[in-house]
């Protein structure tokens, strides 16, 4: 069974894409062909959606589903008209929200993504220039900046998480491998003593390290099951001796992570 | 005025502050302290929100609005007796999409933002270390692989661009940033000339460029008026005379570059 499902909006395209991946999901036997149609701004752009739409409902022989986050009115009277079950955020929330705040909402397109203030942009590209300098322990000397250092072994997702909490949170996340060397005397290594407060640990199952590593160096030592068991059993010693809270990302998304991590440790985003 | 909101998720909180944030957008006026409350998927966890809501209910003498994600119905109702502006995303389009769909829904909490398979993880994190390893024009010997080379002047925001097509996209994004040296004669760098049919410019405004740079180099040439005013005139030129499709940035924040990059490229992401 085959759907096509449509994400309609003024703007990115992301708030629509977000509600329906969300909504899609909880009918995980359909296999949806998803199409994002973003900048939906105008008649013309409105119109030319509808007539998308409605070729696909032609093509499969079935209704589409439409989730949109048009503001306008004139241009959500025309999706209106489409083919589909059209799942109109604006219409559904928008009513409650303006009774309980008694005011009229502002009807203004592609607000959600767009720029807020330049402060608040300049703190998030400030946050990915700072995990990009410290990214796999380059550099050790800006850890009184950083609020949270990831330490873990190679290839646990340290990299992509630290770069997730810069773009979404505007956090300065540093990251620094763990390796061999740190595991024989069970220490942390010189350069993060002065900052233990700030470490949080990625642990991974060893199986899963191993078939990662695999991919990019088969039938190397480094990613031979036998060391990457030595390797997550250390770290996970090393771990508990500092008392350093950590995670176990093996089956987590970037996002799991990253939201995990300010979960456990408190930390206070500085972006909305 | 102000007013508490909540977002509230079984999962990371990602769906439920997107929808959230996108329709708080709408009444500008009004300055609301944002709280998610992220994995709450316990009748306990349940419990606790209805309680932390309640308490800012009675502090802010006025209903919070409550936006949940929550999936699971004995959760979903526990949470319906708290004193708020309930917006429960589930009750209002799940309904509708068993009844299209011709089938109930699984119910499954924490879907959205999980990981759905190794594979789509594999492609999303090789997508993240080509980006950083692509960026600046540190190397050009991979440019074969890209999906795209943002080029601009330095500060245009190509490297947090890059990242984000990679992290939400999974596209191999690499970066190049173009100097004096190239506006004298005109000519684009040697390296890129193999790969101008991957090529997307960033421009920005001369004023706004030289804000951005005074803010970490006050006083130099590179951040005076002049120069920003040459750079950025002579980059448009370049676009110009090799039929670069290019972007101005200057008012976009980076989901508005990455978005409006798909939709004038035709570029198909390798994530949905």
């Amino acid at each position: 069974m085959k759907r096509t499902a449509f994400f309609v909006s003024d703007g990115t395209g992301i708030t629509a894409e977000t509600l329906g991946h969300s909504m899609l999901s909880q009918f995980g036997d359909i296999q949806f062909e998803q199409i994002t149609l973003p900048y939906v701004n105008s008649r013309e752009a409105t119109e030319q959606a509808v007539a998308r739409i409605n070729d696909s409902a032609r093509a499969d022989n079935a209704k589409p589903i439409v989730f949109s986050t048009l503001v306008n009115e004139e241009h959500r009277e025309i999706l209106a008209g489409c083919e589909a079950l059209l799942l109109d955020m604006f219409a559904v929330f928008v009513g409650p929200l303006e009774q309980e705040l008694g005011m009229r909402s502002s009807h203004k397109v592609g607000q959600s993504h767009s720029i807020r203030d330049h402060e608040a942009y300049r703190i998030r590209i400030d946050a990915v220039h700072f995990a990009l300098d410290n990214d796999d322990g380059a550099r050790t000397r800006h850890y009184d900046l950083a609020d949270v250092i990831l330490v873990g072994v190679s290839r646990s997702g340290k990299t992509p998480t630290s770069l997730y909490l810069a773009l979404q949170f505007g956090l300065y996340a540093a990251n620094y491998p763990l390796t061999e060397d740190d595991f024989d005397d069970l220490r942390l290594p010189e350069a993060l003593m002065p900052h233990k407060d700030k470490l949080f640990g990625l642990t991974i199952d060893a199986e899963r390290l191993a078939a990662i590593r695999s991919e990019r160096k088969a039938g190397s030592r480094y990613a031979s099951a036998r060391q990457c068991d030595i390797e997550t059993r250390a770290l996970e010693a090393l771990f508990n001796r500092y008392n350093i809270p950590n995670l176990n990302a093996t089956e987590l998304s970037i996002e799991e992570i990253s939201t995990r991590i300010l979960a456990k440790t408190g930390l206070q985003r500085r972006l909305q």
